[in-house]
């Protein structure tokens, strides 16, 4: 009989640690408010406050009126590294991690400063994820995870699992792919999930 | 009649470019040669010469007498930008990039300070290959392509795809996934591959 108990705690922890589902979760704009950022440092450089209505339906190239902000700000360093947390992010991981398995997947090779940021931020900010599970990738098309979340078409549109696109300014005007208006909304959306 | 000759054109365009089959391409011990390097700076540091044939089958913890070597190196800024280039890799990369899609994936999030380092490194030395194909992880579990490879194991058991075990002291002892002895072999192995 112990040796049968032996077995079955076996395989549950088999079962909990490596046949739980997987999770491809987006940094910029899921994890990580950058539109927020965007707006503040925005202001700050040009001297012009606009806001998340202003902005809301344009893409990154076009969202402010000095064009290659965006992409400067992303060039710069301590932007990555100073980007506030998605309000609800910490808890949703904390609750998602129970019966997922979480992979951080964040496109952060075409900002070669961003890399040791990012892997700080995520430290500070969500010291339970392990280094193992945290991905810095160019394209996100050789992933392969049972979920994805993330807020740019690019990387929802080619992704084999299924889809949540985080609301962000840039992607209001797409009904192609299960909307999460914000982390409430994940972890809803997720409980059905099994 | 033109028409057709365009539709033909695009059709061979969209085939080279995303129908390719992929492969997962490790950098130490596979692009990068770790082993002449750690023989070098263990002689350097420890006033050791050992050989390649004396560290064959044994561990990256017991192939040199003075314990955690390996991984001080791993963890000394510098070590990851000046490693080697792995004799013929340059010429196999160029020479498999014409047929597969080639994507560089390192588990490097285990040394931080690896991360610039490794993408400095991989700019000079294969400057054609694009941001958008290189992954910085921490386990490959969830690296998806058609083939991967690798030197360790731990990346070739679990993957999905074909494997190739590229030789590494490490690893001689084991026979479960199709050896190359060096890019040569690689390149004559993937020949037989559509």
């Amino acid at each position: 009989m112990p040796q049968a108990l032996y077995f079955f705690v076996v395989i549950c922890v088999y079962k909990f640690n490596y046949m739980r589902k997987t999770i491809a979760i987006d940094m910029d704009g899921v994890l990580a408010d950058v539109e927020t950022q965007f707006l503040n440092w925005y202001e700050r450089d040009f001297g012009i406050k606009m806001t998340k209505d202003q902005i809301a339906g344009l893409t990154e190239d076009t969202a402010f009126p000095e064009k290659g902000a965006i992409r400067k700000f992303a060039h710069t360093a301590g932007f990555f590294l100073t980007l506030p947390v998605m309000e609800g992010a910490v808890e949703a991981i904390a609750t998602l991690s129970k019966k997922f398995e979480i992979y951080i997947v964040s496109a952060a090779m075409e900002f070669p400063l961003s890399l040791p940021e990012k892997l700080e931020w995520l430290k500070v900010n969500f010291p339970a994820i392990s280094w193992k599970n945290i991905i810095f990738c160019g394209d996100k098309s050789i992933i392969n995870t049972d979920y994805m979340i993330d807020d740019h078409l690019k990387n929802l549109d080619n992704f084999k699992g299924k889809t949540i696109m985080f609301h962000a300014f840039h992607n209001v005007s797409y009904t192609h792919h299960t909307r999460a208006n914000n982390w409430k909304e994940v972890i809803d959306l997720m409980a059905k999930e099994n």
